[in-house]
């Protein structure tokens, strides 16, 4: 893997992107922008006024209509699929015949099979594949990572996490709300959820015992899922989702939300009665101005906290941790103690760089292709383990990188 | 079941109760006590000093030695057995042949076969046998039944508590640190854990896949166990408990102990440094002085507010319900409401009134026999799951009665 064709072709050290689905890509971009050796060089999207606007913003890039002419460009050397989770696979196959690394937005496929054909191929290309599971990325995760790795705590043994918020009442485009097309919450959030278990967890994953809850008729998908996650090593960790929009997880703590700001407090299940008040005409216009920021629940406060994925408890034998606003409140033996660092990078800053890396080095990213695949697995072990009510084993699962 | 042996003999209305190792049945000595129709008639105990105590205390009361001859008195038409667990089924029958009601301590026993015997005894005698998961019995848990049961919420669909405590480390008596003797918590608090549960969720249990922690080895019996329970209904439930002393739910929501006594922010890991600061030979003293009260953490504020055993949230289809210091907060689709109530009645009181009620009507307790082997049966199944590393099937369950 040190000789990739697209590592040896960008030969100024900057690796150039291209996006495939430039509407949903947004946060990548920014990310990539923001990096000091990647550059935004090409976008792909069916959408004429998708690809204007785009071009308003990077007059230099080249625009295309088809995924295919994008993918056979010499001037792009990786891409970031943000287009819907069914045109994954195609998509990605396309970028890795045309000598691409690749980013995929999360879920990476709907079937292990079509996982594998991605992963696989990428392997036998010599080219990166990772999936944007980008909670995972946040740097809060690592570090907990890290504390655990320097023992000081014990053996890792527990982790249980809560999430409780509105997801399914914020306003949707229809795959997203569409199970058979990668929509619900084990797909779209267990995809972050299990990735940062995955990540904590270390070893493994052995075997999952779940539940899934589709509540609403009117958005008849998952919304809510609880899952017990077995690891070979040991620990085990439950994950609990809720997206209808009643409690919130925040108010059990501090008021941080997914993206960092700080939540204040605000009219009660008000994702629901926005959605209610929008109708169905006004609901892909609710999740426009979401996405654009102008819904982005916040009090007006600019600082950036770390991204607060839920309430999540990591026990070790000898010790707890969790998330604070500024970093990671550590019990151990003798106190309780908070380590604070600077919320200065986002998950999104963390994956694009860990692709740069990748790239300039040869070596294969942590979370590469192969990662993504066991998080995929998970997701669609929680699906069959609720349908089916009984445990389900895994047999593609990866351990962490040391 | 209506003319029950006892509770023909009692002609005054006045249940006269005996108790059966007095050391540890202080709780429930003051809640038969309060009771306008319960009277404390006799106790026994192995050790003399401890007769005197409850002599001191109750002058007219009868004195035995031993548990036979408590059992054959005609004075006595119900007992309480606080011995210790290895000793319960023994003491159970020998109080089921005097024709005696029976308010068995928790755990019942330390095997389903012993627990069959008891409970078929009782039914073949025709008195009762409750057993004393007290949590179960508080008021707020009838609440939420209630709430849900009224039906305004939607179906009940998931139940996730969280319970981060200092159990390993509280003064401890040998035997509540062995497992083989019915200690630790899978036994200790899974009792009133699961039992809790059980009556919210309403249906049978179909199977536990669960894990268990026993992290300090000069401690070594279960100190934490995370378990998920399907219930037949469809609902899903999550019971954390993790008893070592770091991390401590308190801190999630308000500062209300299992008492229901205010709890103020005190010293970090208290628990284990009283431990160590006492050593082996002041852990009885240590244990002594909790349970007199002299060590229990407190505000100073006489308020009663309802126990809080760790943190449970309830999610129905359309609603969640959670505990608040005064009461309960309802979250429906409209608002956050909180449903407050007089804390006026503990857990222990509403059991031995069951109890009388049982008595007086000669209308089993909801509690009964059979309701206790069910949460016992929880509690081996946490243990063989942990041990196995697989989901468990439960064979001995038993719905809520309507």
């Amino acid at each position: 893997m040190t000789d990739s064709p697209a590592a040896s072709r960008s030969g100024t050290g900057t690796v150039r992107f291209g996006i495939i689905g430039v509407g949903a890509a947004g946060s990548e971009i920014q990310a990539i922008t923001r990096h000091p050796h990647l550059t935004i060089a090409a976008a792909a999207d069916h959408d004429p006024a998708a690809l204007d606007r785009f071009h308003e913003r990077f007059p230099s890039a080249a625009r295309y209509l088809s995924v295919e002419e994008l993918c056979a460009s010499a001037d792009v050397d990786a891409v970031f699929i943000g287009t819907p989770t069914p045109l994954h696979t195609a998509h990605t196959l396309l970028a890795i015949e045309g000598g691409k690394h690749v980013i995929v937005a999360k879920p990476m496929a709907l079937s292990l099979e079509d996982a594998e054909r991605t992963v696989s191929a990428a392997e036998r290309a010599g080219v990166f594949l990772m999936v944007g599971h980008t909670q995972g990325y946040e740097p809060v995760v690592a570090k907990i990572r890290e504390i655990i790795a320097g023992g000081s705590l014990g053996p890792l043994r527990m982790i249980n996490s809560w999430y409780y918020t509105d997801w399914i009442y914020r306003g949707r485009v229809p795959e997203e709300l569409d199970t058979a097309q990668g929509g619900g919450v084990v797909y779209r959030q267990g995809a972050h959820h299990f990735d940062v278990l995955r990540l904590i967890g270390g070893s493994k994953i052995r075997s999952v015992r779940a539940m899934t809850g589709a509540w609403d008729a009117n958005r008849a998908t998952e919304g809510a899922y609880v899952a017990f996650l077995d690891f070979e090593g040991g620990a085990a960790a439950t994950a609990v989702f809720n997206g209808y929009d009643h409690f919130h997880s925040v108010e059990l703590g501090f008021p941080i939300g997914e993206g960092g700001q700080r939540v204040t407090s605000e009219e009660y299940a008000s994702a629901r009665k926005a959605l209610a008040a929008a109708g169905e005409a006004g609901e892909a216009d609710l999740k426009r101005r979401r996405r654009s920021g102008e819904l982005r629940r916040g009090s007006g406060d600019p600082k950036r906290y770390h991204s607060f994925y839920g309430l999540t408890i990591v026990s070790c034998e000898r010790g707890e941790i969790r998330q604070s606003p500024d970093g990671l409140i550590i019990y151990d033996e003798q106190e309780r103690r908070e380590f604070t660092f600077e919320a200065d990078r986002t998950g999104r800053d963390v994956m694009v760089d860990e692709m740069y890396r990748a790239i300039a080095s040869g070596e294969p990213p942590l979370h590469d292709g192969r990662w993504g695949l066991g998080t995929l697995e998970v997701c669609l072990a929680v699906l069959e383990s609720g349908r089916k009510r009984r445990e389900v084993f895994l047999h593609h699962q990866v351990a962490v990188r040391a």
